[in-house]
């Protein structure tokens, strides 16, 4: 089954939120906007809303991530749900059980959404295809695939900071090739029709068919960013140093690292972001990750009003009565 | 103290559940009674219902078991109790603390009821038997000697799906010596008046007093599940094949392996029964676990009203003034 | 920042809990009646007071105390609030973050309080002078500088139990050199008045400051012990023995290990504490323990009400509109 048309339902309503190919400009309008209003929310002194109130959300993580599972868990707690935190290493899996069955025992409980992490492309994707009618299954990263629900965060953050989409130009830094926070992006911003999207990275980091992607391609940092209004660092996955795809941290920094002097070259008023956890002095300076420019602590924020939408959205497509 | 006047307090009602020897028909009939109300609780979009608001349950699980300390743990949340999970291993026993000091601990901090998971037989019954009068225990399985709640979840399912316990056959096929499991369903099973229980293993995973409680016993599959209106078969634990206990799970399963054909043997409306996880291939066909005569689903889910039912009764009877 | 004045907002009230010195005897008396309050609380059957509702609590538990963790969580509960329990060791700062990122992080998911244990002295006073304004810390445990709640639960143990605490003599026993409960009492005793408060330590588990700290000190355990009200036993701990600063188990027994006979040095009417966990026939006889004089296990009780008077009072005064 083609990715859209099982992420929809037959009203073109969220079901799973599994990547961003394949949903329409509309309906990522539509998840902002529901962010937007829960954005208040979390600023309030009682940040509770009673909408999944009695509904049971488990966090299926079978690769590690405090950071993410924690604005999961506390997105479901603002939605009033009951959060059951599997740790599927020491699970069921290990008496030889398989992911089906493990999936199919958790919809003999009653649990209503899977947010599923996991080091394989395809596993969300993989459980959603096979998921009751009234279960949910929202991505929280797979293999190098996609990672969509951080996508929207960084698109929520852009929108705050900017205003508009359409007018922009963003430039994406790092290692374009593994990662798939950058994959959700670019497919994010151009759905959004935001007016140019570029990636900057040497060449042993940029997948083949980069420019099928639709974006331009930059090896150099101080051309990738000139007059650019957003500016997004990835996260260095230090593993891939010892691949000998790159030299050096140091070597790297020297080249793609982001400093208050190179940060000249983008717009005056261009905003700096990054996934976390940043490596400092390695993605970008100190002076940069702590400074004016940065947004990185308001994409922090953004992810659990993203994460409160997503979940809201696709909990009421598959069935639930509440408004 | 014999463990049934432990169970129950002087107007005969549910205090700890920690066997079902020694507890009559009427008061297994209530659990069940009780359980079928919850049923539906868990069906409805808001599954809470406030019984046991303000009370903290703790599970004590010193083995690990993510399927039952899970549906645990949704019973004590759907009737909106707080729920602790003690991973005992790591915690104040690893500092030299006794048991008996755990206990008393967890019980200045205002436990209301401990779910106790242990290797060891009667585990359950020690921390019971020094429990203050406040506080109830429900046995989630100890070594070799019990599983009450999961008996009575078995039991349940029969009863929901064929109506009337006592015209029925039943036969439970597998490792009946180590299983804990088989244990509490044959006096369950017995106490509720079923016409007739059979037992169905080889020679050396039988007990030696198999008779003595109360089932007639096979050795030979098809004979042992003739006429039966329900099958349950036992999980294999991988651990006795190396004990030599077996000759191998290749030819397990071709001696007591459960396929279609051979269930043919039994009613033509017979029903099959797991309490997961499933060794496909060794206990059962997937034909037959995922074929339409296998409960095996449902078991999983009636596993939280039953839950729900003995955590309320314990909780009233030991002094709660809730309705 | 002197550690007095981070922990008072402008009005004097309690924005931080770190450490006893530096706060004032109005202040810690507050603390006390504010405990009083809750102490009923957790008697009655519905042990939740909406406090707190819709804030969230993190655990940030560095070094693993189940005890600690547990009463914390329990009291963030009874008030109400969310809480989160994360396992530091195992998330971000495993991938390189820094401290201060990961508070940063979390606050930008608007955690409201930061419970924090540390093998490090100092790491509860960083991560409050680096707090947003909005945000309190409670300080559970900091290498070997403080243990200010444990005080306190200590002082409101005494108080229930003697009344008036001015009149009383009080004798700490055991590793004061090493111990942070010791160090936090002795501020709280003498902070609130007692009337004498002594250490009782063989010469190589005392500090060389020992006397300026306020106290009379021994080494003889009957001598000083002699007509005081309360006995404090300090948890012995075993790695000491292996630095040579202990001869063995037995021969501490022998020299400061409290029996009913040796008790009976103090008043008739004295009583026992520990902070638990204890170890027995280490630093008391099992008769003393569970004896009539005992009071550890009301300790632990009043742990719960102590850490709820603290998270509420610290919540009000750092910017939280709840009554």
């Amino acid at each position: 089954m083609p990715f859209a048309s099982l992420q929809l339902d037959d009203q073109g309503n969220l079901r799973h939120f599994l990547t961003i190919e394949g949903l329409g400009r509309d309906l990522l309008t539509r998840i902002l906007d529901t962010a937007e209003s829960f954005a208040g929310v979390t600023d309030r002194s009682v940040k509770k809303v009673p909408l999944l109130r009695g509904r049971v959300i488990a966090n299926l993580f079978f690769e590690t991530s405090t950071r993410t599972r924690t604005t999961f868990e506390l997105a479901a707690k603002r939605l009033s749900a009951d959060v059951l935190n599997l740790n599927i290493s020491t699970s069921a899996t290990a008496k030889g059980e398989t992911l089906l069955d493990t999936l199919r025992n958790l919809e003999a409980m009653h649990v209503d959404m899977f947010v599923v992490r996991h080091a394989d492309s395809g596993a969300a994707h993989f459980i959603a295809a096979h998921a009751d009618p009234g279960v949910s299954v929202v991505n929280a990263g797979d293999g190098g695939h996609a990672h969509p629900t951080q996508a929207m965060l960084d698109v929520f953050t852009i929108r705050r900071a900017k205003g508009e989409l359409t007018p922009l130009k963003v430039a994406i830094v790092g290692d374009i090739l593994h990662s798939r926070v950058a994959r959700s992006q670019i497919a994010a911003l151009n759905t959004l029709g935001v007016s140019e999207v570029r990636v900057v990275a040497p060449r042993t980091l940029l997948p083949k068919d980069a420019r099928s992607l639709g974006v331009h391609v930059f090896s150099d940092l101080e051309a990738g960013i000139r007059d650019v209004d957003v500016v997004i660092m990835l996260r260095l996955q230090r593993e891939r140093m010892r691949g000998a795809l790159l030299p050096s941290e140091h070597e790297y920094f020297q080249l793609y690292g982001l400093t208050d002097e190179r940060l000249e070259a983008a717009k005056p008023d261009a905003i700096v972001m990054h996934p976390g956890p940043i490596n400092r002095g390695v993605e970008m300076d100190s002076l940069v990750a702590d400074g004016p420019r940065s947004v990185i602590l308001q994409q922090v924020s953004h992810g659990i009003a993203i994460r409160m939408a997503v979940m809201s959205m696709a909990m009421q497509a598959s069935g639930g009565e509440n408004p």
